[in-house]
């Protein structure tokens, strides 16, 4: 297949480009995170979200140590083309590594950020004893 | 009102954050923007998206030439505080520069972008002959 869809993204200074991911049933938006050329590329071929972790500097396999895997159901890019667009089944009901429902928790109620979404598995319960 | 909401935000080394839109109705994902610190101080006090236009390098009240303002129901952190999401509610059914609906208009099909979405308004009709 040809790669030239993958070089019509404008990947930013460090060939990263922004992706959201909304979750099909609920239409929820679950997490924003990052990808380079060859994360967006296994994502299309996989149909599974594989970003880049700026954190951990490799390909992250959402859902590889969890089993929180997002299938893909759509993949969008945008208008200026440097953001990603992901419409994605959420394996078990949970994309935020806190144990959440998704990464979005946190909303701002008269200048202060509350959290309003329970933990549903606690990381412990996700990730096991190290 | 104290501004140590704006201080938990982790911008990044430009002084941005990127910013994901919704549609409060309709569920979708509009766009993916970006604000800097007084952008975002702008929004919760305005009620109304305020971006950073990075091409033009100033503050952006969305909507201040097409009209198609972004009115603000919920503003909302992520669990690493470096992605923000908006839910609005999008004045004249326009997100998009180009006159469509949002600016995710393009699918991936078979390793090629394509163009699902239609304009609603040229651009010519929303901004008016220069």
């Amino acid at each position: 297949m040809s790669e030239s869809w993958l070089d019509a993204v404008k990947w930013n200074a460090e060939g990263l480009v922004p992706v959201v991911a909304q979750e099909a049933g609920s239409g929820k938006v679950l997490t924003l995170a990052w990808m380079n050329r060859e994360a967006l590329a296994a994502t299309a071929r996989e149909q599974r979200a594989v970003y880049w972790s700026r954190s951990r500097r490799k390909l992250w396999r959402k859902g590889e140590e969890s089993g929180h895997v997002q299938a893909i159901k759509d993949i969008r890019l945008d208008c200026d083309n440097d953001a990603v667009l992901l419409i994605v089944e959420q394996k078990g009901g949970i994309a935020c590594h806190t144990g959440r429902e998704r990464c979005f928790y946190q909303q701002l109620q008269d200048g202060r950020w509350v959290t309003v979404e329970p933990v549903i598995k606690s990381e412990q319960e996700i990730y096991g004893r190290k």
